[in-house]
């Protein structure tokens, strides 16, 4: 058997997200049709993480055992040419027989996207969330600052997550303003919650809005309370963009 | 009457360009309605650059002359909420009786972009050209310099052009690389032939795919044959960028 690692980008707007549903389209599923069409075998497409519906991708990782002899480059071929173009496959390499595109992982960079503007716009209304408030950006960050380490993360955790426990290791938090209107927050961690890259974005964007004081976030943070925390950031302002092996 | 003053971002993708067309859905006609629907009357929606099927803007202009004395604030906040996402109106203002977006345009900047990496991308499958092939800049700006000036673009003219001649100045011209992989051609000109922007980007990049020689572009320019020239790129990589007035 060969162990096929594939790197992925996706626009997520037309998915239910990764994870396989009966009867949903999801990028696993479309993924693994298509590796079976190539390969005419099934196969078990393990991604790195599983990102919620509508959240892009510029590079989930994922791997599969195959007995197929194709080579990695024709497969690579093969798969962009069946694939829809909202799903592209930028590299694949075999890989040794022990990874494992989840376990494996040593940890993963989301990026939150925000158009902080006064009006939205045509071309990246599916790419960022539309803001056009004002946000205190030095009290976004003093407030993400907290989060870095381990910790617990229940106050951030969608009620449907089915993690064993809530401890999740931040290993960066940054925000910063791009072009002047993007504003982008990137958060690198072990592994996430269900949900919790969003509901910190939500919550902090409360904060840049001022309707929650630092002494709050601080409190929402370590009441370990997902009620106490702000609202979820919609999904298409979520990118995953890394995962570090 | 009151002469009022839009900016406008769309995505083109959904639409038959600009100009109205019955029976097809364009940015003129989804526009003028909703106009219709706010002030209750029928008004002539006049654009500065009829933008063709797919091409995008981020700052189109267009006027119309109105007897409604709704606020303009007022007037652009209700047709963004009235039209569709991928339409938005960046800006809304009061003009001079005399101001016509077309005729009193002194010049428009349109920008192409080719995204030039190894494989496509999902998230800009509609806003580039992906070009997987090397291309050689520094021939593509000696030949770009060649057009700017007033010359007769003839050559770079769509056949269905009803321009009454094809004398054209542009001011600038500018081919840069941007973040590694996008390449951003920019054209000031004080008005453009139907297509030409698309066909000077298409036979430029002939050049820079080695195809065509400087020589050659020279003969394509000046034997006034569209024919001769390469092809028409694709409208999605096109933005209508700026209006000068």
């Amino acid at each position: 058997m060969r162990n096929v690692k594939l790197t992925i980008e996706y626009d997520g707007s037309a998915y239910h997200g990764w994870q396989i549903q009966p009867g949903l389209r999801t990028i696993q599923g479309v993924i693994r049709e298509q590796i079976a069409q190539i390969t005419q075998q099934e196969v078990n497409l393990i991604g790195a993480g599983r990102t919620d519906a509508g959240v892009h991708a510029l590079a989930q990782v994922a791997n599969f055992q195959t007995e197929s002899t194709i080579d990695v480059p024709s497969l690579q071929r093969g798969l962009n040419s069946l694939l829809p173009s909202d799903i592209v496959i930028t590299s694949a390499e075999e890989v040794q027989e022990g990874f494992h595109a989840r376990f494996s992982a040593r940890c993963k960079t989301y990026e939150y996207r925000i158009l902080n503007q006064p009006y939205p716009s045509a071309i990246r209304r599916a790419y960022a969330w539309f803001i056009p408030h004002d946000l205190d950006l030095p009290s976004m960050k003093k407030c993400g600052k907290l989060l870095i380490g381990s910790h617990d993360f229940s106050s951030f955790r969608a009620s449907g997550d089915e993690s064993r426990h809530s401890m999740r290791e931040v290993l960066r938090l940054e925000i910063e303003r791009r072009n002047g209107n993007l504003i982008v927050i990137v958060i690198e961690a072990n592994a996430f919650l269900r949900e919790m890259v969003r509901s910190i974005v939500g919550t902090l964007v409360d904060v840049g809005r001022g309707r929650t004081a630092f002494s709050e976030f601080k409190e929402i943070f370590q009441v370990l309370d997902r009620r106490r925390a702000g609202m979820t950031a919609p999904a298409h302002g979520l990118f995953l963009v890394e995962v570090k092996y």
